[in-house]
């Protein structure tokens, strides 16, 4: 089959290697530019960042090229009003147009559609997860969710919130892992967009508070410039949770006048770009995301600008799920105490004299 | 009448100085230790923090003696076994009885009374109410809110937030607002404590998040001390509803790299005592509780610590209420703006480059 400007083959219809983990499997298309020769198997689509000529997402009729190093063409992606024949490229400002009736023919109509032909976007809602508790989802969240028919979904949403949207909503994973992003974030932007703009209302699913290290402010910025209208629902980020449930209050009056929260993985430059000194400071308790992998650096760094090495520090793994662990030590002993417990991500890191207050709220027995 | 060692005499039964806000009517009684040759007239229990001879407030059978300069006993308190003759006092490791048998015979009994009689605490569950948007608050928040049977609210609480729990619920306001405690710490700690073992399970309502600026941690602290089991639900802090609702992502990849939480209002030394050279680091974002009476200084203390006049700041009045409104400038002309527009508590104060975002993410309308 061949569009104005491209060749392309239909790969797989009920699996793709992007989208390995979970449920939703979208047809997934090989793009091939005139310019090539050959087609690329489908082996080199399995390497996340390797070159590949292109590769189509489809949510129904919402169309979504996510990548492109075919035609000098990068992290281009085209949205395919119902019904058109058109591909718009929503970025690099390029336009494209590729003749798709054939595969949108071929596929199943939307469950929603309606007749009028339009090109109002579909409006997206940004909605926090929280930390895995589906009972500390907000209630307008358990709103948005039941009435979803499109989630896109992260690494860390549980599964139990994932439960509330209804059995025939659509979910489609896009990942995001503190080591690696399944989608690179330029890429889940534009399927929003592109799923928008086709029509389809999306609930964009984050872990914790999408505005707090969720990257919900660059994903709000995206749609913000594409002109589709959303409006974004706070959750409770990882942090609240973890004090709650296992009993480290995140401020006191007599322990921490400001809490502070920063992340920890390692940046493109492989260091641990973090303000110490600030960090360092006392009276403050500091909770630090994504920081498991880091977690030497991060203690000996705080220690090196004069944190005591004596402060309390706790982790805690899977906070406010049914398999949370938390260890609690000092800054200094830390790093051992989690090799020897053998903490996985999502743990959180707290530090700070709350830390200690632990002992006392954990007298009682909580309620269950 | 009298008790075994205090004279005692009901001062009203439908209105009370120290309980004036709300709805909530305890009986309030006069406290005589026998010492004293005179009773102390009611006129001077208005004053809060003034010497009278002590104070019972009533939530049914549960008695609280709020305080007592009599007798050398200071902040002490006592709970009111169903039914039974004796009081304890349960601060200060002092035991004191009193026939209170006349007082306890003429209350309403408890609505969820049983025929056992125990000395097992109730539970106290402490709940954070969220920004003040009903709809913020958690899944398991409002589950406990509906089956409340009392109540224990703050100045801050929202009234759509506490119409959740039962009409026939009871609703004890004890205050708190930024420049004083309607109720002081101490004494909420007590009332809770004695609430609690009297039998009467507690939900003790926050605004926003209970463990963040909340004192949740001293509540939390006191009633472990006190042998009371407790649990704690997680509430979004203010911070969270405002960005959400504003359009003020709190952590950004291109702006702000950490987050920081502090309060604004004046300690007991009259200062506002912050440590500015860590607030006025570049890339992170500061939240700034309780800071509206002290935003001149606050301003002027990050300019004069480094801090770039031109950084956008906002401020935001009732965050996530109907009525919200959203100021923004930068921090140089922000005391000016918000002279002009007449802000009052609660309002929060957003300094950071995320601010900027703010006109980017309401450029399309958001969603109803």
């Amino acid at each position: 089959m061949r569009s104005a400007m491209f060749s392309w083959r239909i790969i797989k219809n009920n699996s793709c290697p992007r989208f390995p983990h979970k449920a939703y499997s979208p047809i997934c298309l090989e793009f091939r530019p005139p310019e090539r020769g050959r087609a690329v198997p489908e082996a080199a689509m399995r390497h996340q960042n390797g070159p590949f000529p292109g590769c189509f997402y489809m949510a129904n009729r919402a169309v979504s090229l996510m990548d492109s190093a075919g035609a000098g063409i990068k992290s281009v992606a085209c949205c395919m009003p119902r019904r058109s024949l058109s591909v718009c490229l929503v970025q690099n400002s390029a336009m494209l147009t590729a003749r798709l009736s054939e595969i949108l023919a071929s596929l199943p109509p939307l469950p929603h559609a309606n007749s009028v032909q339009s090109l109002t976007p579909a409006p997206v809602v940004l909605v926090g997860a929280g930390p895995g508790d589906p009972d500390l989802l907000t209630i307008k969240a358990l709103r948005a969710l039941q009435s979803a028919s499109l989630v896109l979904y992260d690494n860390l949403v549980s599964d139990a919130v994932l439960a509330f949207a209804p059995t025939t909503a659509q979910r489609i994973y896009v990942g995001k892992e503190s080591s690696r992003h399944s989608l690179p974030q330029a890429e889940i932007c534009t399927l929003m967009i592109c799923l928008a703009r086709a029509g389809h209302p999306v609930l964009r699913l984050k872990g914790g508070d999408g505005y707090i290290f969720g990257r919900g402010g660059e994903e709000a910025q995206a749609l913000a410039e594409a002109g589709i209208p959303f409006t974004v629902i706070p959750g409770l980020t990882a942090a609240q949770g973890a004090g709650a449930s296992v009993g480290i209050p995140l401020t006191h009056r007599d322990h921490a006048r400001a809490l502070v929260f920063v992340t920890g993985h390692l940046q493109d430059n492989r260091q641990v770009d973090l303000d110490w000194a600030m960090l360092a400071r006392p009276n403050q308790t500091v909770v630090i995301y994504m920081g498991l992998g880091t977690l030497s650096i991060i203690c000996a760094q705080l220690v090196a600008h004069g944190l005591p090495p004596t402060t309390p520090a706790a982790l805690i793994e899977r906070a406010t799920l049914p398999d949370e662990r938390c260890v609690t030590g000092t800054v200094a002993d830390l790093p051992a105490l989690c090799a020897s417990a053998s903490l996985k991500p999502p743990t959180l890191i707290i530090i700070g004299e709350v830390v200690s207050l632990r002992a006392v709220l954990t007298r009682t027995l909580p309620l269950p």
